[in-house]
């Protein structure tokens, strides 16, 4: 068997698609990647689409110019912008194919709750790819603004989180969804207190566990050869230097890494 | 006595600079302005001095090719990273210089605090200049990065900002200090929440006020000429289309504004 020891490369906004890494981590532990964190222009949640666009594909570049053998976009709002499936070469995966199949595959009841940023929500992407799946599924969208600065800010367990949570998220509970998909990689840092809204009823689709399940179809289906058990690496590259944003991640990365980070600030422009 | 017609210049990352806007608009109700909101790279307030440099350059030489007469830094971030008076001929006016000035005219006791972004306070500009004019000022600070959205959400009077508030600021209010800086052109937005916290024997310093009061003083001294009682205008340019952008800013100024606002959107690199 031939092995490919290139990287995979994955990107997002901000410190959400770290939360994709950590899933592609756990199921890829011989594999090498390289993290593009677009801090300088964070967040894409409300920008337009064009720039969303234009952003994303600089971002691949970068990418494709460190040598990567796939690319991860690993950030709701880019993928609704990112709809090819290959870039100069490489294989590309987004998030919201994975989330809405595996959403349709979750709902029993079919009705289903997506929560994203405004861009995401607004772009209509995955309340189509949901109704392509199960045309007849009831699909209910929330934009939570405000869930992205409190995973920045750490507020994961705490009652602001859950008042805003409440906030933004009672009207669907009351409407009984069964299936709730966390459309944008943030969201997963705040699961309990999403969870203590919803209980124990309701599913939430996390975007990094999706994405990773078809990573390993797609491994198997041998489209993605494997790295060798050889020494990985993780580079994080961000387009502007934060020391909180190395801490965050430090602390995301700590149980599923058995590598030291290397962090870059690098220019994608 | 010769008029000048050319419009002022004034540039925020958002929505926050339109605060300072109207309070000139309302100082200065003859003169033309454009606005330009960087919108595709909002907020400044979470990235690093570097970048924050090279965005206000590239704005003010924006406003520079659209002919004004005078530059607003609308921004305290940026200001913390614009320490010249002039650029390319024009005078430039930062918010941080009048705000501080204005916080040690208003303190009795000598305690005061400062509200602003984490790069705001992590720059210390405003503590350096406090200390310059009233070297025994006590100045304690405190980065609020959860108002920023707050106000982009327009959740202007409402139970989750009260509370996140009182979080970031009850703590001033124990330690006694009587004037508090709004270290962020945002922050007036959430004026009355924050007035909850502290209560009418604390004065509350909006760097738009500031900065009015300053023009005004440069006008009276000739160094910038007024504009003739002519027609004015108003142009705001975004760096990236947001309707909810012209929402917020039609609402904000329609009281102060006798004209129509012209939206465009433009590149600045």
């Amino acid at each position: 068997m031939d092995f490919d020891n290139r990287p995979i490369g994955v990107f997002d906004s901000g410190i959400g698609g770290i939360t994709v890494l950590r899933e592609l981590a756990k199921a890829f532990p011989h594999e090498s990647f390289i993290y593009l964190g677009d801090t300088a222009r964070l967040p894409y949640g409300s920008k337009s689409g064009d720039t969303v666009r234009q952003y994303s594909v600089q971002n691949m570049k970068f990418l494709v110019s460190k040598n990567v053998k796939a690319i991860v976009v690993a950030c709701n709002t880019a993928s609704t912008q990112v709809l090819e499936n290959s870039f100069e070469g490489r294989p590309v995966y987004n998030v919201i194919d994975p989330g809405a199949a595996l959403a349709c595959a979750t709902t029993k009841n079919k009705k289903i709750a997506v929560l994203a940023t405004r861009a995401t929500i607004s772009n209509g992407a995955y309340t189509k790819k949901i109704n392509k799946i199960m045309p007849d599924a009831q699909v209910l969208t929330q934009a939570c603004p405000l869930f992205v600065p409190l995973a920045e800010e750490a507020w994961y367990e705490d009652p602001v989180t859950n008042l805003i949570a409440f906030r933004y998220l009672n009207h669907l509970k009351a409407a009984e969804v069964d299936t709730v998909v966390l459309g944008c990689t943030h969201y997963p840092l705040l699961k309990n207190a999403i969870r203590k809204i919803f209980g124990n009823y309701v599913e939430l689709v996390d975007s990094g566990e999706a994405i990773s399940k078809e990573l390993t179809q797609d491994f198997d289906g041998q489209l993605l050869k494997r790295a060798q058990q050889n020494k990985s690496f993780l580079t994080i590259c961000l387009t502007d230097a934060s020391e909180h944003f190395e801490n965050l991640s430090n602390e995301l990365l700590c149980s599923v890494m058995n590598t030291q980070i290397q962090f870059e600030t690098v220019s994608v422009i």
